[in-house]
């Protein structure tokens, strides 16, 4: 049977292709650091080289920032496109891995064999199963079945700021009947889920102003304000006690789920202890009154990312600083606004001002969430097709995690899209040590082939 | 007439005694970082050989931490100790200095002829003063009046963790008639000062500590506690509306300053409008109700003086941290009992911790506020010798800064001890561009030796 050989061939090539994704893990393509932009243009070679060889007429396609990888195959029946991006997140704290970052290797953990480096989970490894199954697939075949696309970018870690202009210019070439984006776990650890809700990001990066320069404290402390004082005054003002946003309007836009869909969801039985106690924590810090998966799946959340004023070296210094910074992050629902959220926030900042201290703001992406329409026979298909592979009833989920690009493929492609991925909660992504498990990424390949069968 | 050879001699040897200053401003004694652990050592052996090229008997005295000089001369008369630091601030943020903070120079400014480099006036070019005012008086006279120790401290900008252990063993060599400080400043521009009042200071430093690891704020952004978010409640908390100190207890020991101190005050005619427009700034932001020089000689403060959490770097990561630190500090006043201070601060800290938070401290010294005796003949003659120098009547005033030395020696040796430095409100000190004027630094030295043939 077409299946089953594929699916013989993905075992045999396992550790082939587990070769493959540690040669591409080794290049540091972190997006946001401008110092690493030669190491993003390497990945990108190093992909479009690969899918060449795969048989995909395939190109780097530059851009104002990292260049995006391209391939087409096939020329007939159903086309999907496949999405995933090159970039990873960066390393820092670096000194809490336990290995150089980008020095990966497969390790024989208590709990599994993993893949250990930047970008082992987020996106590279799960972006590797695709064309993983591909190749097995060609190997097998001969050819990949009807049309293929796939569309790969190197700034999913650093607020895509080419993404929209690119989709625009080249909406023709990128639109398929549906899409396909591997960037998202599994609900559980052998539970596979399609994500049909996506929270939305805003970035802001805020900077308060009070003297002109550095000041003494013995001198001036007291009489002149102090920028940080002023930041953590606003900061701390952002949450009330019951932990929601108190930014006025916040949250306009946000719907409450219908019944039965909670229902459904307090159904997978999602342990919240165990979620939380993976990283020695014991209690929900959300809204009062949510439960877990409401609060990851459903509702809007306010987080300050980074913050840094004075002086943060050893020792003390009796220092006044002359400037404060912070970077916060809003995750968004339902029909959130990001452009009304960055105005209010900056307007109840601004108003928090006392004399003497000034605000500025750099942006930081935009997007609103998504939902999926999952009515059309291709969501039921794939969803047949990981049942099969992992032997339980695939879920349709949410995910507390912003993937806007789903939503600009509706909005500039006019294309739904599937968001089937395999990463587990422990992957350590954007954090040190990620991983990720070669179960995932064996189990994810053979998911792609049948999914592959299924939708052409 | 003695004394005026003296100060033609000094005047003569202005260039060189400025050559002498910039070659000790070149070594980068920082002593907070251990990094310069060795240049504390270096600025230490380059006073012990200048002291003893001034027929002082000089040593560098080892300690836990950096090093003392002490050095005596003269068996007869009154016997005077003079003190000052010779380790300095760090420098950062260095790209704010117009030049490299450790290659100093005399530099014209529109303003004045101006010593620039870090140290200049905290306090190695004060220290100076007093060793150039000996130089002259040796040069002229073959010998220094009286008896001299100088004492000179290696971890004035470090806490000095070495210093009450080497009062307490040294005791006797150190206990003189007299102490003499110079780490202050003028009052105003041209207008000598003796600084009577102290504020002391309590430094903590504390650790927010939340989950294990750094988590994804999309998968973990709401549910789990934000360290960062923790902090800046804490820190927020710590002032009410009307800039009070809200930790409990905090204002036990504070008191109110005698109205004819407060008219004494009033008749200075302090400029706080330019003392504050010096940097940028127009309203007074400390106590609500209290003039500036009540906030500053009188009053008791909280500032952060650093804070970092999360990610700080270009561009932006939607990461929630494990961990976030602040350093904070309280100037001190009157009777406040730092000790006390610490416990309290720590409970309230204990106090706002959310579940699954823990909070940890490092202490950074604890000195009380000092307060002096001016009764006995030696502050009217120092007072007197200082009003004829600078043409103007010399002022007793309180200093916003902690020098906690002054206490220690009254503690620990039994010793009353005159603050007298030359230091200007735009000096910089602790900031980018420190710069020391020369008219200070000369009047400086003609005022020592001054007061020296007051006091012997």
């Amino acid at each position: 049977m077409t299946l089953d050989a594929v699916l013989t061939r993905i075992d045999i090539d396992l550790p082939a292709s587990l070769d493959r994704l540690l040669d591409l893990l080794r290049i540091p393509s972190i997006s946001t650091d401008p110092a690493y932009k030669a190491d993003c243009d390497r990945a990108a070679d190093w992909l479009v080289a690969d899918l060449a060889g795969l048989g995909f007429t395939a190109s780097k396609r530059p851009t104002s920032g990292h260049p995006m990888v391209v391939a087409h195959i096939g020329d007939a029946g159903p086309h999907l496109m496949f999405y995933g991006h090159y970039d990873v997140q960066p390393v820092d704290p670096v000194d809490l891995w336990t290995r150089d970052p980008f020095a990966p290797q497969i390790e024989e953990t208590a709990k599994a064999k993993v893949i250990r480096g930047r970008g082992a989970a987020d996106d590279k490894g799960q972006l590797m199963t695709f064309l993983e199954a591909c190749r097995a697939w060609k190997a097998t075949h001969g050819a990949l079945p009807g049309r293929i696309t796939v569309f790969l970018e190197g700034e999913e870690e650093s607020g895509s700021p080419s993404l929209i202009p690119f989709l625009k210019d080249n909406a023709d070439e990128l639109k398929a009947d549906i899409a396909l984006i591997c960037d998202t776990g599994l609900f559980a650890d052998r539970v596979p889920a399609i994500v049909t809700r996506l929270r939305g990001l805003l970035g802001e990066e805020i900077t308060i102003e009070g003297p002109t320069k550095d000041l003494h404290s013995g001198m001036y402390g007291g009489v002149a304000m102090n920028p940080i004082r002023v930041l953590t005054r606003i900061l701390a003002s952002l949450h009330d006690d019951d932990g929601r946003v108190t930014i006025p309007g916040f949250y306009d836009g946000v719907p409450e789920i219908p019944d039965t869909l909670k229902a459904a969801w307090d159904g997978l039985n999602f342990d919240h202890c165990a979620f939380l106690g993976d990283v020695g924590l014991s209690h929900l810090a959300g809204e009062a009154g949510r439960t877990a998966l409401e609060q990851i799946w459903s509702r809007p959340t306010c987080e300050i990312n980074g913050i840094e004023g004075g002086y943060t070296g050893d020792g003390f210094k009796t220092v006044l600083p002359s400037k404060a910074h912070a970077k916060v992050s809003f995750r968004l629902v339902g029909q959130q606004d990001p452009h009304a959220i960055r105005e209010s926030f900056r307007t109840m900042v601004q108003s928090m001002l006392p004399a003497d201290c000034t605000a500025s703001f750099t942006p930081h992406g935009a997007s609103p969430a998504g939902q999926m329409d999952t009515s059309g026979p291709a969501f039921e298909k794939a969803r047949q097709a990981l049942s099969e592979e992992w032997g339980v009833d695939a879920a349709y989920t949410g995910c507390g995690g912003s993937i806007p690009i789903a939503g600009y493929f509706k909005t500039y492609l006019d294309m739904d899209a599937m968001l089937i991925g395999f990463g587990r909660d422990d992957d350590q992504i954007h954090s040190p040590n990620e991983k990720y498990d070669v179960e995932c990424f064996h189990k994810g390949t053979r998911s792609w082939a049948r999914i592959l069968a299924a939708l052409t």
